[in-house]
């Protein structure tokens, strides 16, 4: 059972109150070199520097008001901190954070620029569980995950509902592929919205669990997490994998320096900043670019919230 | 005798024709830094990269058809070599180009790849003049100057005038000072179609010729040139000086450590690449901030030409 289409305008009618819509970016270099069109949906321009915006804004909302009132919980080292911190000061709740202590100090201090309430706990995932079970038992507070909810998945979902209002008769749609989250959304609005659009991910190497996942029929992890892509170091869930193997139709691998030239291409190209996970559903296309050409592409940028001092260059 | 309102709007309505309307761009978060509500003119989602395709194609509709026929020629080892070829592509002419040997591959390959003829030089100031002449002799090709011409001023200003035309009310533009020939075309643009609005020059204090030359009332040169503003190491000319002194309000200057951090900060938070000399405005406004409090306030980014594996950070 997936959600239905309903589901998702109505993600996409809520969503867009407390959201930007990003642009998309089109090159005529890029174009030439990948042999299709290709239509680039930034959301690094998102709120927050990323699509979790997204998501995190639709789960709150889906509260109740009297599950609102209390607050939500998260753990997070990265995007999705900040995305369930900035949309509950939105929504004028109080968001607490579970993050490890050896996090960078930059990330602490954007969960807590946004108002988050940051706790710090040993870098385990005994600890960070431990820590978030207390504080739900203490104040209530729903928690959020990242990527196995159907709300958040909704949120995602607007993305590429986005794009595709914009852009109705592409072919394809490509988004990189962690928890699944994103690219379960992005397969919901192809499917609803695309005329016959197919969704493909794109997935790095190191941390195939998704391919495999395909493959095997049942949800895989990673034994090793050494990717750049440091967003998409997780793995699926039993909310949004069920999804994904109904509605994408494939995932494509890439190594490391795949990711990092196509990153390379993107900021030297279209002058924007986007951080490795983005890059990953553009190396896809790029590897497989015979397959595509002459077609009309659409490509999720996931974020573009980088380190400047520890670039892949 | 600065040039007129009308060339002003002439020079708009041809180059409109063969450049993009770049992207205006704003921040929240910004603004509360900075204190004021700032409006970012992105020329680095210019054709090539840079404002300076303005200027050119600007520059080269100005000649008659003998002339044009007769292609054009310039020394350049920056953006405005590219810009030359792309212009003199689009509108069919050849475009020859004289580049130090020493030159980064990936810059002579860009002309190229833009159609430019590359003739390489030994890096020195007599080698490159001397290459230029013997081709403007063979050839008939007119000479363009990169900064010191009302055509090509004319032609920069046009990104002035369409921020300007979407923002009416700026109390004071931003530009980085080098050549002079953007810092003159915005003050043009602001005088003619701004509300009492002023000009502002930001330039590196390694390389503060523009400066002292106002100073002093005479067009002053540079020592050294070890600014990371690598657009930024030349001097004015007689051209834009008159223009500079009569209309730009004044030059503040700043240090290197601040080009970096404002740039670091536009990537951060805009998410967008811009180079070294597209920060040093922006630098100078964040040094003045508390001059500038509450104001409306427009930086015109030069462009977003960078390579990425020779960061400042």
């Amino acid at each position: 059972m997936i959600p239905t289409k309903e589901a998702l305008q109505k993600a996409q009618e809520t969503v867009q109150l407390y959201t930007h819509r990003t642009p998309v970016l089109t090159s005529g270099l890029i174009d030439e070199l990948v042999g299709a069109s290709v239509f680039f949906k930034c959301e690094n321009f998102q709120k927050m520097g990323a699509f979790k915006m997204r998501g995190a804004v639709n789960k709150i909302l889906s509260l109740s008001d009297a599950e609102r009132g209390k607050g939500v919980v998260t753990h997070s080292s990265g995007n999705f901190g900040q995305a369930v911190a900035l949309s509950a000061k939105m929504l004028g709740i109080p968001a607490y954070i579970v993050m490890p202590e050896n996090a960078p100090q930059v990330k602490k201090n954007a969960v807590k620029g946004y108002g988050g309430i940051v706790t710090e706990c040993p870098s385990t995932i005994e600890a960070r569980e431990q820590e978030t079970n207390r504080i739900q038992q203490e104040t209530g507070a729903t928690f959020m995950h990242p990527s196995n909810d159907i709300a958040v998945i909704l949120g995602n979902s607007t993305a590429a509902s986005e794009l595709l209002e914009e852009y109705e008769d592409l072919d394809v749609l490509f988004a990189p592929v962690g928890g699944g989250g994103l690219i379960a959304g992005t397969a919901l609005a192809a499917h609803y919205f695309g005329k016959n659009c197919s969704t493909i991910g794109g997935e790095p190497f190191a941390v195939d669990d998704a391919y495999r996942s395909l493959l095997s029929g049942q949800i895989e992890k990673n034994e090793r997490t050494n990717t750049i892509a440091d967003g998409l170091r997780t793995y699926l869930g039993d909310q949004n994998f069920p999804i994904i193997q109904q509605l994408v139709k494939k995932i494509i691998r890439v190594e490391e320096k795949e990711i990092v030239d196509a990153m390379q291409l993107i900021w030297e190209r279209l002058k924007i900043v986007i951080e490795p996970s983005s890059a990953v559903a553009f190396a896809a296309l790029l590897k497989n670019k015979e397959e595509f050409k002459d077609q009309k592409i659409g490509v999720i940028f996931s974020g573009g919230n980088i380190d400047v001092h520890n670039l892949p260059f």
